[in-house]
């Protein structure tokens, strides 16, 4: 094997870190060689995650001593940093990262929004990075794919954003549907509330229910809204509305649109075919097929699948993605790629885990 | 203890009917004489639910020997029969019980619908017993209680439309919110697909995932449009659309409307809270909290949630409940003790099994 | 309805709290007028668990305000009260309780072991109620149902030990099989781990897996120990095993013995159902049946099943109980009922949440 | 890319055709080129499993029109073919491929069972086939490598064995424990049942629950019992029992036996680790640390468990597998690898999917 390109991860006790490393164990292009937590410095990763043993990449990633997340230290051993951290820490790691000469991968969401007041008001932080938030690449690849390869900085998607915006892409590029009345109906698995303990969180609180949250106030409203709207040309305002799904991976988004004119599915599935023709990691489902978060579990893939009500003349997309892989650290190996060079989709999963 | 009304039931293999045995099970006033299984003829029900035996009322009906459903054998025994059997077989059993003077109370979806014409393009059958339609009552009590009191024939309502009725009742007949353009996603536990074996609700198909499902054409659409155009006082169409979820019990419907007018939180909850002063089995929760299927586990409660989007100028209503319990058979037997003069609430189970 | 005893909770967030406010909700007996936690109080119960809301004395519980643990005021208002904190906490509030008058079922373990160096050997604490060691009585009624009648304070059995105890009793009674080569593997669904926030219990850790955990080193050793050793009439040791399962309620034990001579299954079967013959809460499944956790879901049954190993000489002990109901709180219920004069079974659920 | 393999898949539609699909998806050396089933055939693969469809080798499978089993069709096209269709079905198919000179790997439980006798009790069919018993190699790596290497004919071990004997193997054959008491344990995932239209593994009726099933009869008992028999160089007997987890893949052995004298938990440690040290495919986790189905999620590992309880004088292991992966369809793949000449690792998932 030729020799990898080193990269670093600050944050690994998350999920987003724990697939991070997944997908790196698999990679032959990168080599995670720096893993940073304040918690759990010092540690082997194969002691704070006993399956990170075994024969060769997976043996050896088990090996990393877990450091303090140094950026100095990161600059010398690493051409590229993914950030797995919360956000406003992520912002003041990734400035002192990037003047080192290093390369980042932002996953929080703190480089997302373009604008500093909008994301102010969101976050309720202030930003404190404000000056980069002009350079930063939102890395979605189907947007943005050669902004990504010339990026020093991506600000990796949020989970929900990756499938609302990819479902909606097509229609809102051809003026298909009304854009004052648009609902998107989210639901995650429980993974994207992250890995700390919490009640809420709890097995006993999660399993055999089902309940919305943050309705009309969750902080990926902007996210979407900034770049459907730009996509459509307009400013969109949209309803954003989540719910916890028992299950540990999956996002499934229902988007309820008005079409414009009368439209039947194969013309909507035509459209919808073209636009990601030559987009590998999204595939438009045949038309009357609706997508299961279990054929993405642990995948790249965005699936996308359609109904026409004609009866009410609506348009339904549904979205679905792995929120840890393709809304998070699956994607932001992708974005990695294509800044060093590598073809976008080395080492990605793609084969789900069935059943 | 006092003597109890001797009731029947027809179709015992499924959900609804271990659903009505369980509360029948601990019912002061309803004593279950009767249980009728084609297949099942001539066991115990303690041997076809070994779950059906113990002390006092719950022994006692794990005792009765399965018979075939026999209209004369049934009358000549029960003052009331539930029928838990599909939709096309249920017209038939329920006209034969009324001939014999025989109160019936059907879970199937054969007189929910009042219009022949639109029962038969939905559920792709003859109705056969035409003349029952503008005589069988739709049994939501909080709609039409005094009818109950007096009907010889309850169609008892579906589980997604329980909820969804329930859910937009106060905002339509006070006039809150757009007629044209509602859409309610709804998702629904598995236990709504019945307990016929099949290859799509196998565990390891629906655990771990999430899927939409029967967009544009599911069943329960001109039931929840019938009712609610009544509670408007015009033709409503609306957007519904159905989900399964993993989980066995419990439908969540998110319910998304445009006001009519800028109206905040405090005032549509103070309406809703209004409009369910007197109905105790409707819990308007506190403004803010959000129902969870769990909170209505095994319960008669429909729990609704409200939220705002100043905004967008748009009402969110969130409906829970436990489809098998108010939804099919819990609320067959409040419709039953309507019918045979004892307090609604008899019996009925109120108290959720948390967790 | 005749005025009903007044009882009181300390301990109202966990699991174990949680259910006897279900099991009391529905009790006609018993009156739950307190309702105390150190970090919750003075909050409505109905803020805290907004499904204690609704008609009745469901709605009345809802409305208590929950107060700190003060045994004055406890004692002022309660006959007796149940203590659902932890071990240590439980014998200082249980000792001045009792020195005011009031009767105590005590939830935790510290009045199971009735040798105080045994205690302190397993749980690592200094006992410093020893002077009422003597006089608790460990609350299984199948065991001890006339001295409960007689006691102030009930040491409530853990929940595996109510499994386990139960499953084994008859065949140790009768001297069936080897005292020496006793292995129990038991699985228990996740409230057994409590409700504290925690990241080995949350939902991703833990749905969709399984693991063994504290091997050897259960707490729950010596009190299962304990009470098999005074059925067998001598000292057994045994090899005690858990698992951890990816449900919310339920436990399973499965007991391996040898049998001291060739016994049949109809034999054993038959000794099985003589010893429960009078007991209503334990129910010994037909020969051939073997139980599942979710036919107690919610009730007081221990559910015990039977295999013998002709080939091997073996005896296979399956008993299945609830751990939230009859492994704690339900059981809690039917000790208050006895130590108040009641009928054991009042208000204590038998019909299980199928599905 | 080199030219691969081709090989053939008899018996596309249950869950080991499903995992075989997905491990060749990845597979570097091997080009599955014919997936045959009787009720499906004539269809697309993409169109029987959605999933399978994208770039590269997923799209190219997803390709594949599912044809009738035909071995001279078969052996025209592939080099090797892989059978998962049920025992009896499996005997006849592999004979007629390997007189048309066609390797063999038979997922079914045909060819495990070296002694016709033994097969016929427990499978209570006639074995047609049985000179080939002799030449059939049972495919366990870890035991077998060598033979597996020159065979024509593999029976793939089942998935219980697999963890069953992976787990006592260096006990046993350093006479560690008594032969004479050995209890298993084990508990398997769902999708061990297999994915036919069953009532008894609906979704309802196996999540948020748990039972044992089939003991004392199950048919892994005399592959296991024959294996480690051999590996004793005794007769043993042994008690193995079953229980069904509401997880989707995994299962986990807890596998009891007595000490022949007293050994730390440090000695019996580093037998193991020596016994597995030049075994990439089994890991022997450190001590204190116990196995958890999720690590071996997908994989092919078997993850090795210890516990030595000093007090009874007991060694408690535990071995965990996916029973999908390791436990059948990957296994089948690692012993094609080896006789085709590949590196035995070739295409095999190592790196687990967490959470």
């Amino acid at each position: 094997m030729t020799k990898r390109i080193p990269v670093g991860l600050v944050g690994v006790t998350g999920y987003t870190g724990m697939e991070l490393a997944r997908v790196l164990a698999g990679h032959p292009g990168l080599e995670l060689v720096r893993a940073t937590s304040r918690s759990e410095a010092g540690k082997k990763l194969s002691v704070l995650y006993p399956f990170l043993s075994g024969p060769g990449d997976l043996g050896r990633m088990g090996e990393i001593v877990v450091s303090q997340p140094d950026p100095a230290d990161l600059a010398a051993n690493c051409k590229l940093v993914f950030l797995a951290v919360p956000h406003k820490t992520a912002m003041e790691i990734a400035a002192a990262l990037l003047d080192k000469g290093v390369k980042v991968v932002d996953l929080s969401a703190d480089f997302r929004i373009r604008d500093k007041a909008t994301y102010e008001k969101w976050y309720a932080v202030e930003h404190t990075q404000a000056a980069l938030l002009a350079e930063a690449v939102y890395g979605l690849p189907e947007l943005y794919r050669d902004k990504v390869r010339a990026a020093r900085l991506i600000a990796n998607p949020g989970c929900y954003p990756t499938s609302a915006i990819l479902g909606l892409a097509p229609a809102l590029e051809k003026g298909l549907v009304h854009t004052g009345d648009i609902v998107i109906d989210a639901k995650s698995g429980t993974s994207g509330a992250g890995r700390k303990a919490a009640v809420g969180t709890l097995y006993c609180e999660v399993a055999d229910s089902f309940r919305a949250y943050n309705l009309t106030k969750h902080r990926h409203t902007p996210e979407i809204e900034q770049e459907v709207s730009l996509l459509a040309g307009e400013d969109i305002a949209l309803s954003f509305n989540t719910h916890l799904l028992p299950i540990s991976r999956g996002i499934l988004s229902t988007i309820y649109t008005r079409l414009n004119k009368p439209t039947t599915l194969a013309e909507v599935h035509a459209l919808y075919a073209a636009r990601y023709k030559d987009q590998p990691l999204v595939r438009v489902l045949p038309a009357g097929t609706l997508p299961e978060t279990r054929w993405v579990r642990g995948t790249m893939f965005c699936d996308i699948g359609l109904a026409v009500d004609e009866r009410l003349g609506r348009l339904i997309i549904l979205s679905a993605i792995d929120n840890v892989c393709r809304g998070a650290s699956g994607q932001a190996v992708a974005n990695a790629n294509l800044m060093l060079g590598l073809d976008e989709l080395t080492g990605l999963p793609t084969a789900p885990l069935m059943p």
